[in-house]
């Protein structure tokens, strides 16, 4: 034997090579585990799954269901049973104040002097307009020209705010984001001007006859003026007739504001068997507008949360940490319960590893916006390539979520869960957001796809936080 | 001056550097020049598109259109119309005959003795049942299951194909491949036992009352039986009724065949301004099933392929290569429009840098599967991340299409279009597939995103043929 052999045979690299070899197995082996796990949730999920049953439930059984109505309290009871019928660890209310506003039962806008009725909704705040309100319709195209609208300039008149969600944007998401600025603060900035009524364009983005509710707020008292969307193609009509000639309307509606009534978020758990302290969240909203059904909007976030847990039950993960779903109340109209969520967090001092939502609706999953450390979304962003044979293809930064905010301040890891958006302003805030509107392959997959990575953060944890 | 320093300046290596440097600013100039022409493409289709249109006239105004029927002759009258209505460099008709059955006015599947009535629909191509056809059902839950049984053991009975779509298959056109073999063969299988009639559960993946039609195909004269399609809501119920007790049923059909008819290919061309023979085909087919109006199969497939043609102009492109949009007659039963294009292409020495086809519904595009040789499959794929962007994640290896499949004989990259494919199978073949199920988002998005790619192959070529 030549002293180089001997050398090399004296020396720790066989060991480390023997080490190393058996480290590379083992990544293989866990990689080899995962996909298999993998696979085992979402077949599950496309065969024996329980999200669509249950979301037809909601939709058909409980209804919508606006914070502080009936609606909301039937759906609470609802989650309530539901989980507890599911034998997790725990299964709690968390009590919380809420907004509550009821539409009536008058809406109309005319066309003086034809009469001619557009399809139209009061925003969700708005006031009514105690008996018929009659004005001159004055257009704008888009928010910025509505603020630079002289004082003044539209005392005794409505002002119109016909601006077209941006039709070029990829992520609908985004043209929404342009828009819905004009609907949460036109009516106050019209009032300003000396408007007495707000009417706008909804937020969709094809021509229909479907006007889109959706929550507005006024600064104070003085700039309260009643506020509704018209459908676009009514939009189109009254735009049209603007073109020719100066143009009346005639709104009407006997919305009301009450006093706040006490709700609740609704949670469940899977306790950890190593970190019950240390919890994953997953959640949705469990409020929706008072039109349709809340199918997409959220109705598919909540239950898809709740089939996460039930997944990992029914493929026998035992988790390492507490993996909590959570019902959020409120997010429509004051995003309350992710607040009360993140203090009841902070109050039991639950160290969070990350937290997600599925607010997007239940359309075919693409993948997870993240927002969190660049360290932990590439973290994250490595388990792509065992969701991409589900059609998953990006981790990447972004939002989280609007329920799961509040958590950021600890420093929890946001993901949010996206599907593609495409269809999803065609039904968001309307009368055609309903159950029969939800593809069940497209709920499935979107549950899997969302146990899949809970499951993976459960298994290997997420990064550890360096203090600044 | 040090004599290294001297050597390198007199060695070619300064011009290198900078010839080096050039080469790659042209790359990135390209990349950045590509990046805004197929933003310009995109937002020319989602802002001025005229696909929605155009499938709405298809759809609304011709109706479906089955080979051999009046609405295919209607159809292929319209698209040279709307063709030449853009005034393409070239519109042509390519004759060919095509087989001409027709479904007639009666479609029954009665069960005795409580006479409920099952949704059922005849397949395409087989034969009326002459008056009444009444037999004992047999259940199978496998097309193997049909084959193994014995000889003579279905005489004077009608075989039950009971066989579900897996749906743990994420690709739905793999759940559909690994059933259709027992919609095309099985009535001839169950002939060979001595079967009366045939029925099968309906080719779909959701719980519902369409029966999916479909083409079926007898070996010869003595195998001819009715064959029907019952709703997978009525293969349910009469699986159940055969849990309990012995089941006849009724079944009626008048269908017929006909004597071959002539139709047409229908084709559009933009002629290349540098290599007029060298053509990039882009298609789908004009012909449907008798059922619905053909919207997503393949109303989506026709319309976007000549709007690539649209937006190419509208864009300003003029192609170096001849891109040819071809609406192909006859896939459904027959696909004999995609052989009699290949046959004409050959006649007229037509050389194809590449074929595209989209059947595979409107739906939310995501990527293209590549026929082709692995060298093709990596040039192409080099450009996904210019269309990331737009939620393109992947060009693959994979199939392209029916009626392209013919040219690949003459060695033609074929190229799939691949949208989400969740939905489509709710709907295929059956009467729910019409214009209202196609998203105008969807459809434009696979418009452009097709586009792109065509306008790249045609800007840098394909890969020079290495003959072997």
């Amino acid at each position: 034997m030549s002293k180089t052999y001997q050398r090399i045979l004296g020396s720790p690299l066989p060991l480390f090579i023997t080490l190393f070899t058996v480290v590379l197995l083992c990544l293989n082996l866990n990689a080899q585990d995962d996909s298999l796990q993998i696979r085992s949730i979402y077949d599950k999920a496309l065969t024996e799954g329980e999200a669509y049953e249950n979301l037809r439930q909601l939709c058909k059984d409980v209804g919508n269901r606006l914070s502080g109505s009936e609606g909301a309290q039937r759906a609470v009871e609802w989650s309530k049973s539901k989980m507890e019928s599911y034998g997790f660890d725990k299964v709690w209310l968390e009590p919380l104040m809420v907004p509550k506003w009821t539409r009536g039962d008058t809406e109309t806008c005319i066309i003086l002097p034809e009469k001619t009725s557009l399809k139209v909704l009061a925003l969700g705040f708005s006031i009514g307009t105690d008996g018929p309100l009659r004005g001159e319709v004055v257009e704008f195209e888009t928010m910025q020209a509505l603020k630079d609208a002289p004082e003044g300039s539209l005392n005794g008149k409505i002002a119109f705010l016909n601006q077209a969600m941006n039709p070029k944007l990829i992520s609908t998401f985004s043209a929404y984001g342009g828009c819905s600025g004009g609907r949460v603060r036109g009516p106050s900035v019209a009032a300003e001007k000396g408007a007495i009524g707000f009417v706008m364009r909804s937020l969709g983005l094809r021509a229909d006859d479907f006007p889109h509710t959706g929550v507005m707020y006024y600064s104070g008292e003085t700039d309260s003026i009643p506020a509704f969307a018209l459908s676009t193609n009514a939009a189109y009509y009254l735009s049209k007739a603007l073109e020719k000639r100066t143009v009346e309307i005639v709104l009407e509606a006997n919305c009301e504001f009450h006093s706040d009534v006490e709700s609740y978020n609704v949670v469940a758990e899977i306790t950890g068997n190593q970190h019950p302290n240390k919890v994953i969240t997953v959640g949705g909203h469990l409020d929706s507008w008072d039109v349709g059904e809340g199918a997409h909007d959220d109705g598919t976030g909540v239950i898809q949360s709740l089939e996460v847990l039930r997944l990992l039950k029914e493929n026998g993960i035992e988790p390492k940490h507490s993996i909590r779903c959570v019902f959020f109340m409120n997010e429509e109209n004051g995003a309350r319960g992710g607040r009360a969520y993140a203090q009841a967090c902070n109050e039991r001092n639950d160290e969070h590893l990350a937290a997600m939502e599925s607010d997007r609706g239940g359309f075919a999953p693409r993948g997870f916006t993240v927002d969190a450390s660049k360290v932990e979304i590439e973290y994250l962003a490595e388990w792509v390539d065992l969701l991409e044979p589900y059609n998953i293809h990006f981790i990447k930064k972004g939002y989280g979520g609007v329920d799961i905010n509040p958590l950021k301040e600890f420093g929890t890891p946001l993901i949010g869960f996206v599907p593609d958006s495409q269809r999803y302003f065609d039904v968001h805030h309307t009368e055609n957001d309903v159950f029969e509107n939800v593809n069940k392959r497209e709920l499935e997959l979107g549950a899997a796809t969302m146990t899949s990575l809970i499951y993976l953060m459960d298994k290997y944890g997420m990064p550890e936080k360096i203090e600044d």
